[in-house]
Protein backbone atom coordinates (compact mmCIF):
# COMPACT_ATOMS: atom_id res chain seq x y z
CA UNK A 1 0.00 0.00 0.00
CA UNK A 2 1.30 3.51 -0.68
CA UNK A 3 2.26 6.34 1.98
CA UNK A 4 -0.59 8.27 0.60
CA UNK A 5 -3.33 5.51 0.97
CA UNK A 6 -1.65 4.67 4.76
CA UNK A 7 -1.98 7.76 5.92
CA UNK A 8 -5.14 8.31 4.54
CA UNK A 9 -6.13 4.45 6.66
CA UNK A 10 -4.33 6.63 9.83
CA UNK A 11 -6.69 9.47 9.86
CA UNK A 12 -9.57 7.02 9.34
CA UNK A 13 -8.47 5.12 11.94
CA UNK A 14 -7.94 8.30 14.72
CA UNK A 15 -11.15 9.82 13.63
CA UNK A 16 -13.16 6.70 14.12
CA UNK A 17 -10.94 6.14 17.56
CA UNK A 18 -12.98 9.12 19.12
CA UNK A 19 -16.18 8.23 18.10
CA UNK A 20 -15.80 5.25 19.48
CA UNK A 21 -14.61 6.51 22.93
CA UNK A 22 -17.13 9.14 23.02
CA UNK A 23 -20.01 6.88 21.89
CA UNK A 24 -19.25 3.02 22.05
CA UNK A 25 -19.40 1.10 18.76
CA UNK A 26 -23.08 0.77 18.15
CA UNK A 27 -23.81 4.27 17.68
CA UNK A 28 -20.77 5.25 15.32
CA UNK A 29 -22.05 5.24 11.92
CA UNK A 30 -19.51 5.22 8.64
CA UNK A 31 -20.99 8.63 7.76
CA UNK A 32 -20.28 10.03 10.95
CA UNK A 33 -16.67 8.99 10.48
CA UNK A 34 -17.37 11.12 7.05
CA UNK A 35 -17.94 13.83 8.61
CA UNK A 36 -14.88 13.88 10.85
CA UNK A 37 -12.34 12.92 7.90
CA UNK A 38 -14.10 14.89 5.36
CA UNK A 39 -14.03 12.08 3.42
CA UNK A 40 -16.76 11.16 0.75
CA UNK A 41 -18.92 7.53 0.99
CA UNK A 42 -16.87 6.45 -2.13
CA UNK A 43 -14.22 7.51 -0.73
CA UNK A 44 -14.15 6.09 2.99
CA UNK A 45 -15.51 2.94 1.36
CA UNK A 46 -11.95 2.72 -1.17
CA UNK A 47 -10.37 2.06 2.30
CA UNK A 48 -12.89 -0.27 4.93
CA UNK A 49 -15.82 -1.91 4.32
CA UNK A 50 -17.85 -0.75 7.53
CA UNK A 51 -17.04 0.00 11.25
CA UNK A 52 -16.27 -3.25 12.46
CA UNK A 53 -13.62 -2.89 10.22
CA UNK A 54 -11.99 0.04 11.50
CA UNK A 55 -12.89 -0.83 15.11
CA UNK A 56 -10.68 -4.60 14.49
CA UNK A 57 -7.62 -2.81 12.62
CA UNK A 58 -7.59 0.40 15.79
CA UNK A 59 -7.85 -2.73 18.62
CA UNK A 60 -5.12 -4.66 17.10
CA UNK A 61 -2.44 -2.27 16.86
CA UNK A 62 -0.09 -3.13 19.39
CA UNK A 63 2.99 -2.06 21.02
CA UNK A 64 5.55 -3.93 19.88
CA UNK A 65 8.45 -5.55 21.68
CA UNK A 66 9.99 -8.78 19.94
CA UNK A 67 12.58 -6.93 17.71
CA UNK A 68 13.85 -5.45 21.35
CA UNK A 69 13.85 -8.52 22.65
CA UNK A 70 15.71 -10.19 19.71
CA UNK A 71 18.14 -6.68 20.10
CA UNK A 72 18.95 -7.86 23.88
CA UNK A 73 17.67 -4.44 25.02
CA UNK A 74 17.54 -4.63 28.67
CA UNK A 75 14.34 -5.92 29.77
CA UNK A 76 13.71 -3.28 32.09
CA UNK A 77 13.86 -1.00 29.88
CA UNK A 78 11.26 -2.18 27.48
CA UNK A 79 9.22 -2.83 30.88
CA UNK A 80 9.62 1.05 31.64
CA UNK A 81 8.69 2.05 28.23
CA UNK A 82 5.66 -0.16 28.36
CA UNK A 83 4.26 1.26 31.26
CA UNK A 84 4.98 4.83 30.25
CA UNK A 85 2.60 4.33 27.65
CA UNK A 86 0.21 2.90 29.79
CA UNK A 87 0.38 4.95 32.50
CA UNK A 88 -0.57 8.10 30.18
CA UNK A 89 -3.38 5.85 28.51
CA UNK A 90 -5.14 5.34 32.05
CA UNK A 91 -5.08 8.72 32.36
CA UNK A 92 -6.80 9.48 29.15
CA UNK A 93 -10.64 8.96 30.45
CA UNK A 94 -11.95 10.05 27.00
CA UNK A 95 -9.47 7.97 25.47
CA UNK A 96 -10.96 4.86 27.03
CA UNK A 97 -12.80 1.83 24.38
CA UNK A 98 -14.05 0.02 27.02
CA UNK A 99 -18.16 0.28 26.34
CA UNK A 100 -17.25 0.24 22.03
CA UNK A 101 -15.32 -3.23 23.36
CA UNK A 102 -17.98 -4.57 24.94
CA UNK A 103 -20.96 -3.28 22.29
CA UNK A 104 -18.47 -4.70 19.43
CA UNK A 105 -18.31 -7.92 21.70
CA UNK A 106 -22.25 -8.47 22.31
CA UNK A 107 -22.39 -8.40 18.80
CA UNK A 108 -20.93 -11.55 18.05
CA UNK A 109 -17.10 -11.15 17.72
CA UNK A 110 -15.86 -12.99 20.75
CA UNK A 111 -13.11 -14.67 18.50
CA UNK A 112 -11.76 -10.98 17.52
CA UNK A 113 -11.34 -10.60 21.22
CA UNK A 114 -9.74 -13.67 22.00
CA UNK A 115 -6.98 -13.31 19.78
CA UNK A 116 -6.75 -10.09 20.81
CA UNK A 117 -6.01 -11.22 24.41
CA UNK A 118 -3.76 -14.06 23.21
CA UNK A 119 -1.82 -11.68 21.69
CA UNK A 120 -1.05 -9.40 24.34
CA UNK A 121 -1.13 -11.96 26.68
CA UNK A 122 2.25 -13.63 24.62
CA UNK A 123 3.49 -10.18 24.33
CA UNK A 124 4.04 -10.17 27.92
CA UNK A 125 4.68 -13.07 28.87
CA UNK A 126 7.64 -13.12 26.39
CA UNK A 127 9.18 -9.86 27.70
CA UNK A 128 8.57 -11.23 32.00
CA UNK A 129 9.89 -14.78 30.60
CA UNK A 130 13.28 -12.65 29.15
CA UNK A 131 13.60 -10.84 32.07
CA UNK A 132 13.85 -13.61 34.13
CA UNK A 133 16.28 -15.61 31.85
CA UNK A 134 18.39 -12.33 32.17
CA UNK A 135 18.56 -12.44 35.21
CA UNK A 136 16.45 -8.70 35.83
CA UNK A 137 12.99 -10.21 36.76
CA UNK A 138 11.76 -11.77 39.85
CA UNK A 139 11.20 -15.60 39.28
CA UNK A 140 7.40 -14.94 38.82
CA UNK A 141 4.38 -17.17 36.92
CA UNK A 142 4.42 -15.12 33.54
CA UNK A 143 0.94 -16.69 32.85
CA UNK A 144 -0.46 -15.09 36.17
CA UNK A 145 1.14 -12.13 35.92
CA UNK A 146 0.50 -10.99 32.57
CA UNK A 147 -2.96 -11.82 33.56
CA UNK A 148 -2.71 -9.51 36.66
CA UNK A 149 -0.79 -6.91 34.47
CA UNK A 150 -3.91 -7.26 31.65
CA UNK A 151 -6.69 -7.31 33.71
CA UNK A 152 -5.89 -4.71 36.03
CA UNK A 153 -5.30 -2.05 33.70
CA UNK A 154 -9.26 -3.11 31.77
CA UNK A 155 -10.43 -2.57 34.82
CA UNK A 156 -8.76 1.08 35.40
CA UNK A 157 -9.87 1.94 31.96
CA UNK A 158 -13.47 1.10 32.61
CA UNK A 159 -13.81 2.50 35.60
CA UNK A 160 -12.34 5.38 34.37
CA UNK A 161 -15.24 5.94 33.07
CA UNK A 162 -17.20 5.65 35.80
CA UNK A 163 -15.67 7.65 38.25
CA UNK A 164 -12.20 10.33 38.13
CA UNK A 165 -9.70 8.56 38.58
CA UNK A 166 -6.30 10.50 39.07
CA UNK A 167 -2.53 10.33 39.07
CA UNK A 168 -2.22 8.18 42.27
CA UNK A 169 -3.92 5.25 40.43
CA UNK A 170 -2.05 5.33 37.47
CA UNK A 171 0.78 5.48 39.86
CA UNK A 172 -0.24 2.72 42.12
CA UNK A 173 -0.65 0.74 38.96
CA UNK A 174 2.77 0.94 37.38
CA UNK A 175 4.38 0.37 41.08
CA UNK A 176 2.74 -2.89 41.53
CA UNK A 177 3.82 -4.39 38.74
CA UNK A 178 7.34 -3.09 38.54
CA UNK A 179 7.60 -4.63 42.66
CA UNK A 180 6.28 -7.76 41.22
CA UNK A 181 8.45 -8.16 38.53
CA UNK A 182 11.91 -6.00 39.37
CA UNK A 183 14.29 -6.78 41.88
CA UNK A 184 14.91 -4.30 45.11
CA UNK A 185 11.54 -2.68 44.66
CA UNK A 186 9.50 -3.45 47.07
CA UNK B 1 -39.38 -2.42 58.26
CA UNK B 2 -41.54 -5.90 59.10
CA UNK B 3 -39.47 -9.17 57.72
CA UNK B 4 -42.29 -9.85 55.18
CA UNK B 5 -41.63 -6.05 53.41
CA UNK B 6 -37.61 -6.84 53.25
CA UNK B 7 -38.21 -10.47 51.75
CA UNK B 8 -40.42 -8.71 49.10
CA UNK B 9 -37.31 -6.42 48.70
CA UNK B 10 -35.14 -9.40 48.33
CA UNK B 11 -37.24 -10.46 45.86
CA UNK B 12 -37.21 -7.44 44.10
CA UNK B 13 -33.55 -7.24 43.83
CA UNK B 14 -32.96 -10.35 42.95
CA UNK B 15 -35.13 -10.31 40.03
CA UNK B 16 -33.85 -6.94 38.85
CA UNK B 17 -30.27 -7.78 39.24
CA UNK B 18 -30.48 -10.57 36.78
CA UNK B 19 -32.25 -8.10 34.20
CA UNK B 20 -29.70 -5.51 35.26
CA UNK B 21 -26.59 -8.73 34.00
CA UNK B 22 -29.06 -9.37 31.10
CA UNK B 23 -29.60 -6.20 29.79
CA UNK B 24 -27.50 -3.47 31.48
CA UNK B 25 -29.31 -0.45 32.70
CA UNK B 26 -31.44 1.39 30.70
CA UNK B 27 -32.85 -1.00 29.10
CA UNK B 28 -34.55 -2.26 32.27
CA UNK B 29 -37.86 -0.90 33.17
CA UNK B 30 -40.03 -1.12 36.42
CA UNK B 31 -42.75 -2.97 33.93
CA UNK B 32 -40.28 -5.42 33.35
CA UNK B 33 -39.65 -5.67 37.16
CA UNK B 34 -43.02 -5.78 37.73
CA UNK B 35 -43.29 -9.11 34.76
CA UNK B 36 -40.11 -10.93 36.68
CA UNK B 37 -41.54 -10.59 40.43
CA UNK B 38 -45.25 -10.83 40.01
CA UNK B 39 -45.82 -7.77 41.68
CA UNK B 40 -47.87 -5.18 40.64
CA UNK B 41 -47.32 -1.67 39.79
CA UNK B 42 -49.02 -0.58 42.71
CA UNK B 43 -47.26 -3.37 44.82
CA UNK B 44 -43.87 -2.76 43.52
CA UNK B 45 -43.77 1.42 43.86
CA UNK B 46 -45.09 0.36 47.67
CA UNK B 47 -40.96 -0.59 47.89
CA UNK B 48 -39.15 1.47 45.06
CA UNK B 49 -39.52 4.18 43.55
CA UNK B 50 -37.36 3.15 40.30
CA UNK B 51 -35.02 1.20 38.73
CA UNK B 52 -32.39 4.14 39.75
CA UNK B 53 -32.72 2.99 43.52
CA UNK B 54 -33.19 -0.81 43.46
CA UNK B 55 -30.01 -0.89 41.25
CA UNK B 56 -28.14 1.76 43.75
CA UNK B 57 -29.40 -0.86 46.83
CA UNK B 58 -28.35 -3.67 44.94
CA UNK B 59 -24.73 -2.24 44.72
CA UNK B 60 -24.91 -1.14 47.97
CA UNK B 61 -24.53 -4.64 49.04
CA UNK B 62 -21.38 -5.83 50.68
CA UNK B 63 -19.34 -8.58 52.00
CA UNK B 64 -18.97 -7.41 56.05
CA UNK B 65 -15.80 -7.74 58.04
CA UNK B 66 -16.00 -4.79 60.17
CA UNK B 67 -17.46 -7.66 63.42
CA UNK B 68 -14.82 -10.16 61.74
CA UNK B 69 -12.05 -8.00 62.47
CA UNK B 70 -13.33 -6.94 65.95
CA UNK B 71 -14.04 -10.40 67.29
CA UNK B 72 -10.47 -11.05 66.23
CA UNK B 73 -10.89 -13.58 64.11
CA UNK B 74 -7.71 -14.37 61.83
CA UNK B 75 -6.96 -12.47 58.80
CA UNK B 76 -5.98 -14.63 56.90
CA UNK B 77 -9.38 -17.05 57.04
CA UNK B 78 -11.55 -13.07 56.58
CA UNK B 79 -8.99 -13.03 54.00
CA UNK B 80 -9.43 -17.03 52.02
CA UNK B 81 -13.79 -16.08 52.57
CA UNK B 82 -13.52 -13.04 50.69
CA UNK B 83 -11.69 -14.50 47.84
CA UNK B 84 -13.51 -17.77 48.00
CA UNK B 85 -16.97 -15.26 47.37
CA UNK B 86 -14.57 -13.46 44.22
CA UNK B 87 -13.45 -16.59 42.79
CA UNK B 88 -17.11 -17.66 42.74
CA UNK B 89 -18.39 -14.63 41.07
CA UNK B 90 -15.59 -14.66 38.27
CA UNK B 91 -16.95 -17.53 36.70
CA UNK B 92 -20.45 -16.10 36.66
CA UNK B 93 -20.39 -14.52 33.52
CA UNK B 94 -23.88 -13.81 33.18
CA UNK B 95 -23.99 -12.35 36.35
CA UNK B 96 -21.60 -9.33 35.54
CA UNK B 97 -23.20 -5.57 36.21
CA UNK B 98 -20.47 -4.07 34.60
CA UNK B 99 -22.13 -2.72 31.67
CA UNK B 100 -24.99 -1.89 33.95
CA UNK B 101 -22.45 -0.40 35.70
CA UNK B 102 -21.18 1.59 32.57
CA UNK B 103 -24.38 3.02 31.84
CA UNK B 104 -25.70 4.06 35.21
CA UNK B 105 -22.67 5.76 35.74
CA UNK B 106 -22.81 7.68 32.30
CA UNK B 107 -26.64 8.70 33.40
CA UNK B 108 -25.01 10.87 36.04
CA UNK B 109 -24.43 8.82 39.32
CA UNK B 110 -20.62 9.19 39.68
CA UNK B 111 -20.97 10.27 43.14
CA UNK B 112 -22.41 6.85 43.75
CA UNK B 113 -19.44 5.27 42.64
CA UNK B 114 -16.87 7.36 44.55
CA UNK B 115 -18.81 6.35 47.52
CA UNK B 116 -19.08 2.88 46.02
CA UNK B 117 -15.50 2.40 45.35
CA UNK B 118 -13.88 4.66 48.67
CA UNK B 119 -16.23 1.68 50.65
CA UNK B 120 -14.81 -1.28 48.83
CA UNK B 121 -11.35 -0.05 49.38
CA UNK B 122 -11.87 0.88 53.06
CA UNK B 123 -13.15 -2.27 53.57
CA UNK B 124 -9.83 -3.72 51.73
CA UNK B 125 -7.55 -1.16 53.67
CA UNK B 126 -8.54 -2.62 56.81
CA UNK B 127 -8.67 -6.24 56.45
CA UNK B 128 -4.65 -5.36 55.16
CA UNK B 129 -3.97 -3.03 58.21
CA UNK B 130 -5.13 -5.60 60.05
CA UNK B 131 -3.26 -8.44 58.81
CA UNK B 132 -0.20 -6.48 58.39
CA UNK B 133 -0.69 -5.50 62.43
CA UNK B 134 -1.48 -9.08 63.29
CA UNK B 135 1.85 -10.29 61.73
CA UNK B 136 -0.32 -12.28 59.23
CA UNK B 137 0.26 -10.04 56.42
CA UNK B 138 3.43 -9.40 54.17
CA UNK B 139 4.19 -5.31 54.61
CA UNK B 140 2.08 -3.66 51.60
CA UNK B 141 1.17 -0.38 50.87
CA UNK B 142 -2.65 -1.14 52.05
CA UNK B 143 -3.74 1.66 49.34
CA UNK B 144 -1.58 0.16 47.04
CA UNK B 145 -2.44 -3.20 47.28
CA UNK B 146 -6.81 -2.61 47.22
CA UNK B 147 -6.49 -0.78 44.67
CA UNK B 148 -4.84 -3.81 42.35
CA UNK B 149 -7.50 -6.41 44.01
CA UNK B 150 -10.23 -4.49 43.18
CA UNK B 151 -10.11 -3.08 39.83
CA UNK B 152 -8.03 -6.26 38.49
CA UNK B 153 -11.25 -7.73 40.13
CA UNK B 154 -13.56 -5.36 37.63
CA UNK B 155 -11.25 -6.02 34.57
CA UNK B 156 -12.00 -9.89 34.99
CA UNK B 157 -15.62 -9.15 35.83
CA UNK B 158 -16.10 -6.63 32.60
CA UNK B 159 -13.52 -9.25 30.38
CA UNK B 160 -16.10 -12.37 31.44
CA UNK B 161 -18.72 -10.91 29.44
CA UNK B 162 -16.34 -10.00 26.27
CA UNK B 163 -14.45 -13.87 26.01
CA UNK B 164 -14.61 -17.10 28.26
CA UNK B 165 -12.99 -16.64 31.07
CA UNK B 166 -12.36 -20.16 32.52
CA UNK B 167 -11.71 -21.56 36.24
CA UNK B 168 -7.78 -21.06 35.30
CA UNK B 169 -8.22 -17.03 35.31
CA UNK B 170 -10.35 -16.95 38.67
CA UNK B 171 -7.31 -19.08 40.43
CA UNK B 172 -4.80 -16.75 38.94
CA UNK B 173 -6.31 -13.95 40.46
CA UNK B 174 -7.01 -15.30 44.02
CA UNK B 175 -3.46 -17.17 43.64
CA UNK B 176 -1.91 -13.13 43.01
CA UNK B 177 -3.88 -11.92 46.74
CA UNK B 178 -2.29 -14.62 47.96
CA UNK B 179 1.09 -14.38 47.17
CA UNK B 180 0.85 -10.54 47.33
CA UNK B 181 -0.39 -10.76 50.80
CA UNK B 182 0.37 -13.78 52.76
CA UNK B 183 3.72 -14.40 53.97
CA UNK B 184 5.40 -17.72 53.15
CA UNK B 185 2.93 -18.00 49.81
CA UNK B 186 5.54 -17.22 47.07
Amino acid sequence: MGDKAERTREKIRQAAYSLFAEKGFKEVTMTAICEQTGLSRGGLYRYYTGTGEIFSEILSQEYRISHRIAQGERATDILEDMLNEIQKEILERERSLSLAIYEYASLGNEELFIRLNDNAKSRWKSLIAYGMREGEFNKVDPDQASELILYYYQGLRMWSRVIPLNTREAENYVNSIRQMLCKNKD
